[in-house]
């Protein structure tokens, strides 16, 4: 009997945003894998390291450069996949720890499309950093019958332009080293009086200003841009 | 010294799957709040109906017709919104208790317009629908530089069909009632292939199927279509 291949929701940052299920799966797991950056500490590990001080587990961290190009980091994710599959091969249970949710942007998707077939796969879902975000102006993300639209900010401005004009809300994520081009394109559209720009949303050190007051900075890779074209008027 | 208001996320269905903020902003609540229908039970208050079970509080459901046109469900919101404002202006907190995330597509939204200006706020994220539909399959939302539509299926076959076109994963939400329509649009952007049909992820009755095969029925409220021009390729 093959072990079963976890991928757990550890929410956005703050470790009581974690849901019950992410915890009894943790604690459970006789493996715990997660990503990490080449030197220094994971975040999603940091994210569960209440759980993780409880018992005691073989730890399996996914080293791997921020910046990677997709050839390296497709290398790292084999190598990752690999180790993992002997451990599910072998019958132990593998919790993979992701930050946000792990099917919503996360590298969680690409030990999926490796292990998938192989092995049962369970996920449990985990809250975003999209409604953390929300949650700590705290501003409506959507209501009634919003379109929204989720855009990386590393788009082409023609894409984020084209994606937020189709939208009735936008969230633009990644946004940090791109918030002059965001600013652009929310002025063009008439949008950028009421955009909010979120960084860190959840953590100790989140910050929130209008997206106009901080567009000429450059913000960290953990931020957003919130704006909805109701924003005022929700009755 | 006023209470202060709080808009908890319970999540999608699985008592399981609220956060540990949840649980103890519900366990610390003198008053407990939640939307429910005209009759029978409130689906929030189901889902944290173990917690709720461990003490005694006062309970306030907000009763509406689910199928209220705007001008009563805002006399419901109005109605509601006075009896909380009392017991927080009384010094007592009130936890509202929401499905899913109490900002995305929240009926929160319409409490914080009317409360928020008076009264302290606080919101607890909550895992959304949309994170455990793609659990349940699973299958990845969005990944990379993926710009993602969230379109509610009762708007206009025009609107979806731009939504959908200047994205390159959708989510269509509230999606039953107009299976059909859903999948004309589909088709039209060569995308009916991939689509999955969700109904009721996470609860004990979910259902998964290929749009294709569902597109003739009708299905209930709680009910998406996943899809994503990439899927099979994650790599």
């Amino acid at each position: 009997m093959s072990g079963t291949l976890y991928g757990v929701g550890v929410g956005p940052g703050d470790p009581e945003l974690m849901t019950l299920k992410a915890v009894r799966i943790i604690r459970a797991a006789p493996v715990v894998a997660y990503p990490a950056p080449e030197v220094g500490d994971s975040m999603a590990r940091t994210i569960a390291a209440g759980v993780l001080a409880e018992g005691r587990r073989e730890e399996l961290p996914l080293r791997m450069r921020f910046t990677a190009d997709r050839v390296s980091a497709n290398a790292a994710y084999d190598a990752g996949a690999a180790a993992i599959a002997a451990h599910l091969a072998a019958g132990r249970d593998v919790a993979v720890l992701c930050e946000g949710d792990p099917l919503f942007f996360g590298s969680f998707i690409y030990l999926l499309g490796r292990l998938g077939g192989g092995f049962p796969v369970r996920v449990v879902p985990g809250v975003s950093s999209l409604m953390a975000a929300a949650a700590t102006v705290p501003t409506p993300l959507a209501a009634l019958d919003d379109c929204v639209a989720i855009v990386p900010a590393t788009r082409s401005e023609a894409d984020i332009e084209r994606a937020i004009a189709a939208a009735d809300a936008a969230a633009i994520i990644k946004a940090g080293r791109h918030l002059a081009k965001v600013a652009r394109v929310l002025d063009r559209l008439g949008l950028l009086g009421p955009a909010l720009y979120i960084e860190r949303a959840g953590l100790p050190e989140e910050r929130i200003r209008p997206l106009a007051e901080a567009a000429a900075e450059m913000g960290p890779y953990f931020s957003m841009v919130l704006v909805n074209r109701r924003t005022g008027v929700w009755r």
